[in-house]
């Protein structure tokens, strides 16, 4: 499939992120106005609520478009989600006989102030990034015991916090916790000295599953209703300290930003990409029934206060051992419910070489090998640094994009318990 | 303190755990009716959601008993609740003027059914039983190296699954999992052979802290609207396979069930105690400014189908090493927003004998031990066996009880993706 042609200009350029193929779905407002939803198209925003209102697009179980967050339209199932790009592309197509009524509803996306897509419901992260998990393994046990022996077998995540999650955009105060270096004799409580980042992409459930009931590899892949970029911001030094024996906890718990736009699954199709090999056979309930990964081109760039961008990763979402949807149907197997806006972070997608690994982490080898950004070098992120994840799938003449998702570093509280 | 007495009779027999010193809130229905908001008081339940309609209780910024849930309430901080249970105690004291008023909202319990009283925002389970932590521990370590390092500095913890959380009497159906075996040389999935309960203390989360702002201890005190009994069903095989290095996940995810009765702070002040004597010194941050743990007498027993109950567990909540506001103070440490409805599981509740232990785990010491039960013994749960978790506070002529916390575990499905 090529380029889908719009009668708004901007939206069939080359390296536009959002083509009439996209149709990105997010909350903005404009002025003093009330968030609203949205969808990109080139360089406007497409006031899909007001389409709505205006009696020019008709979902089933409508109004769900009322409300400044996509949830409703997410568990509405993906009769309503086609029913919605169908509608919106018959809209916007070049030559449509709808623009004269459509257009009034399009803003400049120079304009807006993007929100939070979606109410997140619950939020889990995973670890299936094969290079990710090699690379800290190894730093942690040396390369031999690098994977756990689980690792192989299912896509091993945890809980993370919902109440984290903020969206592209919002400033993160780098944290406090509890830190006890190699060769302290007892643990303090000091900002963190080791903030990161975890490039990963987040998948959003939209048709919840029932409680007490397992569903398939397939079933999972139909319940996801689109993509998100996701930083999963890291305090490494908390987390050596506390992640034994339950995981990860307060030290991934300062912030996950995710970026404004939802990336529709329909409009990711055409990247669909395989898991790679198996290196064991996985057992029958987590095998993919057909390619469940993107090829997505993923980035991340540093940029110190008051300097220039440096782009410190290049991969892809192809690289992950494991689909969202195979984490999602492992996330079912003990009856677990899934509820509309859930989020699963894929887990840091590093690729196979030194500037394709997804964490700071991993690129200055647990600080042991600073790398160059402009004005100086980084190991960790330092105080004012803005990290920018970048992603976009390239088709045939056009690109899919999904904003791009920032976040600037504040310096810790001075005390964080001193009130105003 | 001694009891209060009240016009309803049955609230003041001694052994009654429903005084008018108590006043727990959950939320009921009655025949055909829709779901509302009661306190339990003797053998009746007030229907407190009838008595805000009937312009009987007065709450600033109400209604708030307009919604099945206490969310509202619990929101509304702690001048809104001392200003429910004055009112509700003046109406149902002994000799009250409003008797005549009130009395046409209060039903029988036998009559009642119950439900979830809150919405569970997110739910954190911790790890803070000292005696527990080292019977787990030297099961698989070693009694030299049963705590972890970091166990005596801070209230270890890991997030759990709000969906998973179900009001007692709720059925549990065994779940389906990847398991390995010790002697298995690849993991297979089966129905968990090993599925066990947790007996816990969970702290109900009335106001909200903000993102980016930690809370001391005594804010975090302040913050709790009540404490409900809970039962954090694991499946010990599939946890023993999953969760290294990430922590528990899907061996949590099948139910968690709290009791249908939430007993506010205010309940329990007569029994605030303190924590036990630190074996090392907390860092400031996380010391306690007072007695925050409160002497709740509880029990488990198990039934099998057909037979008699077994008491198998006597212990306290004055056991744990940690209380609920300390760890509600370290979940704010890295800035992480808690919200009306967030759920904390104390950890496991054991005492320091056999007979006081609070998992089957630790009850069977890993299955080596199998405990007696009524026609049998036991080293983990059997199908159709029934759980029942008990807890009250034993006042001057008076008992403050949470009602059951009951759950009946079901055999696995057969075929897990099989549907109908």
């Amino acid at each position: 499939m090529g380029l889908m042609r719009s009668w708004v200009e901007s939206a069939n350029a080359a390296e536009c992120p959002f083509p009439l193929n996209n149709l990105p779905c997010g909350v903005f407002t404009h002025g003093e106005g009330e968030p609203r939803c949205g969808m990109a198209i080139g360089d406007r925003v497409l006031d899909v609520t007001g389409l709505e209102e205006a009696g020019l697009l008709g979902l089933d179980g409508g109004p769900l478009l009322d409300v400044p967050f996509w949830n409703e339209v997410m568990a509405a199932g993906p009769e309503v989600w086609a029913a919605l790009r169908e509608q919106v592309t018959l809209a916007l197509a070049e030559g449509s006989r709808f623009r004269a009524q459509v257009e009034p509803h399009l803003l400049p996306l120079s304009e807006v102030e993007l929100h939070m897509p979606f109410l997140v419901a619950e939020y889990t992260d995973f670890y299936a990034g094969r290079h990710h998990a090699f690379n800290v393994g190894t730093m942690f046990r040396g390369p031999e015991n690098a994977l756990p022996p689980n690792w192989l077998h299912i896509p091993i995540g945890y809980n993370g916090r919902a109440s984290s999650v903020v969206v592209s955009g919002t400033a993160v105060r780098r944290p406090w916790g509890q830190i006890k270096r190699p060769d302290d004799a007892t643990p303090r409580f000091a900002p963190s000295a080791r903030f990161d980042i975890e490039l990963e992409i987040g998948a959003v459930v939209g048709v919840p599953s029932e409680h007490g009931q397992p569903v398939t590899v397939a079933e999972a892949d139909a319940m996801i209703f689109g993509y998100v970029l996701l930083n999963d911001w890291s305090a490494r030094d908390i987390q050596a300290w506390e992640y034994q024996p339950l995981g990860p906890f307060q030290s991934k718990a300062t912030a996950t930003s995710i970026s404004p736009w939802i990336v529709m699954k329909a409009a990711l199709e055409p990247f669909r990409v395989a898991t790679p090999p198996r290196e064991v056979p996985l057992l029958p309930h987590l095998q993919e029934p057909g390619p469940m990964l993107y090829d997505i081109a993923l980035e991340v760039a540093l940029t110190p206060e008051g300097g220039a961008e440096t782009v410190i990763s290049r991969t892809s979402y192809a690289e992950m051992y494991y689909s969202a949807a195979q984490q999602l149907a492992h996330h079912t197997t003990s009856g677990c419910a899934m509820n509309t806006g859930d989020l699963l972070g894929s887990g840091t997608i590093s690729g196979p070489t030194r500037d394709s690994r997804g964490s700071l982490l991993e690129l200055s080898w647990g600080g042991k090998e600073p790398f160059p950004v402009d004005g100086g070098s980084r190991s960790f992120i330092a105080d004012h640094d803005t990290l920018t994840l970048r992603g976009s799938c390239k088709g045939d003449g056009y690109r899919i994009g999904f904003g791009a998702c920032v976040g600037q570093v504040l310096p810790a509280l001075a005390n964080p318990y001193e009130r105003n």
